[in-house]
Formats: structure tokens, sequence, C-alpha cells
């Protein structure tokens, strides 16, 4: 394979999704850091040549680039047994990795990043218009999440796939954003499932 | 293939998405029609047996099924033209999927929902309240897809694909949420080259 660069910020869920599914992988990666909060990411120089959408994490696959996480965690684990061989059971893969960035991201990752990082008295006032509303949508989301985890133990195949590593980063820190993760058994005997994955690695 | 039924609501770009993959693959589908707007698939026998998360489209094959319209495209194309051979691409096609739905989809569809059918009249205050943050993220993806297709006329790998697919319903309706496509030219050519494939069927 060709080498691989990962530009990220350490803090971001999405950013870890894909040195987890690396590491599980066995697949080395280089890393190069920007800090988010610091507008890195929207300076001429990221967006004319690793991002126009300005955005991390993007793979960098020699001299092409790869945005979006759970592209970058397809792009990975294509062909290894982090991806499912049955045509249905990769499709319903790819849902749960769907669901992560439209239900859970933009509520369960989104609430940690205003209330952890940027703190909740630096908020705009349309941000904090929307708390409650991404509050409801995110404990929707580990409803959705709980109810199948208290079925199976994996969400597609009865083993780890990259839908368990999309879904893995933002969950595990979800109390930051103000999440109770004891009203989510199933979802917490999960989290305990992959941090026991061989080469397990834990966010910074 | 198992029997397919397309569990949808004809107004639903999303929904259109899998019926024009279908169509451009000459797969024959049936359909079972929702009204989100009264409340269809948040009853208790579709949160049941159909998706949890209480959303169209769900596609069925067979008894099994399987939420999330770009997962069901995958489902539908994997193997076909539709999908590029090449790792990166395909990964690529992934990458355009995901910002349509994390980008695009929230904004511009969003956008055209509340507006076009539910009416600004009835609006909640909170709802109100995002219209502006939720033109300027449009705007963004509008833009965003307008630099791409400045340089390349599909999204992936210079022919047609579920990412092309996956972008094409909601921006071509655009304008019923307020956008207007004549800001973005190589946009407006992108939709006419898809328009003009074979097999195309409009959204009803």
């Amino acid at each position: 394979m060709e080498r691989l660069t990962l530009h990220e910020d350490p803090r971001s869920g999405n950013c870890y999704k894909i040195k987890l599914t690396a590491a599980l992988l066995g697949q080395p990666i280089d890393l190069r850091q920007y800090d988010i909060m610091q507008g890195d990411t929207r300076r001429p120089e990221f967006l004319e040549t690793v991002n126009a959408n300005g955005r991390i994490p993007v793979l960098q696959i020699g001299d092409r680039f790869l945005p979006e996480s759970n592209a970058a965690c397809w792009y990975l684990a294509e062909g290894s047994a982090l991806v499912p061989d049955d045509r249905f059971d990769r499709a319903d893969m790819l849902r749960w990795m769907f669901f992560e960035q439209y239900n859970h991201e933009p509520n369960v990752a989104t609430l940690r990043f205003w209330l952890h990082f940027v703190g909740q008295a630096n908020l705009t006032e349309h941000q904090r218009s929307q708390i409650v509303a991404k509050r409801a949508a995110g404990e929707d989301a580990l409803a959705v999440m709980e109810e199948k985890l208290g079925r199976n133990d994996w969400f597609v195949a009865n083993r780890v796939t990259i839908a368990d590593i999309a879904l893995y980063p933002y969950t595990h820190v979800c109390e930051a954003g103000g999440f109770r993760l004891r009203d989510y058994p199933a979802v917490c005997a999960w989290l305990r499932r992959i941090e026991a994955l061989e080469r397990y690695i834990p966010m910074e």
C-alpha cells in the first residue's frame, strides 16, 4: 500500500476512528496534526491542497486526498475481516455508518465539542438555542443503538466491523457532552467489547 | 436477486435516489407508500417491523430491512458500472455520499421540506431560528460541488456513479428551499448530464 498520512486533530473522534481502524488492522499511518480551534483547516493552503470543504480528518494516500472519516475507514478496511463478505451485511454496515454521520455525530459529538471544548459561556446565541434539540436527537440515536445492542453483540454480522468502529469514538466520550451512559447498559457492554479487542488503542 | 420493496414517500429525495439507481440499473422494485406528513413512519408497526429509527426510505430485500438511502443505493449498485472498480475511487465515491448526508441533505433538503412542504407560517420558533445557518451551510455545500464540477464532469472516476445519484435529487429541486441554481453553472451542467442518462426517470 502507498504511504498513508492522516491529517487530523487528536481531539476529534472522527480522526480517532481512522487511527483505531488502522491499529486494529496493524496498518502504520503517519500523522499530521492541526488545531481546529485555531482555524488551521480553514486556511487557504489547507483548502487548496487537502480539502476544499475545510474539514479534517483527511486520509492522504500517496498524493491523493480522501476526506470523510467513514470513507477513510472503508478505504483502510476493505478486503479485511472488518468488512463483511456478504452483500447485505456490507450494505447494512454502511447503513450504520450513514446513521452515525446523520443521527449521531451532529448531536452527540457536537454537544461534546460545544460544552467540553468551546464552553457554554462562549457559545453563540444560535448554538445555545440548539442544545435542547440536539440533546433529544442524541438521546434518540443512543436509544436506537441500545435497542440494536440489546439483541446483538455487534451492529452487523455478529462480529466487529467498521460500523462499530465508526460509532465507538463519540459514544464512549458522550458524557463530556452531557449524555448519561448509565441509561444505556447494552451500549456500555458493547463499549467494553470494543476495548477488549486485540490491538485496540485508546483515544488520546 | 430477492424481491425488492421500497418503503417510501414519493416527495422524498432520499427515496427518489433509490428509485433512480434501480431505474438506471434496469432493476424492478415494488413500492409501498407512506405519508411522512401524517406521521406514518412513527407508528408502532412501522417502528417494530420496518425501521426502529422511524424514517424512510427503507429497502426491503426479501424479509430483511435496510434503512439509509445511500446504503440502499450501494446495495443495488455494488458490482455494477455505477460503482468504480478502483479501491481509491470506491472510497472516494463513499466520501461524496457521506458529504451528501452530512453537509448537503440537512441543509439543502431540510430547507425545501420546511419552506415548500411545511410552509414558513407553520414552522416552529426553533426551526425559524435555524434558517439563516442552514442557508449558509447549504450554499457552502453547493459551492464545494461547484468547485469539483468545474474541474470534472462527474464526482468520481470520470463517469456516473452512485455519488452523482446521491447528490442529484435534492440539488435539482433546491430552488424549492430558496437556493438559486443560476449561482452554480457547473452544477447546472452536471444536472443536465444526469438527465441525459439512458433510463433516467424524473422525480414524481
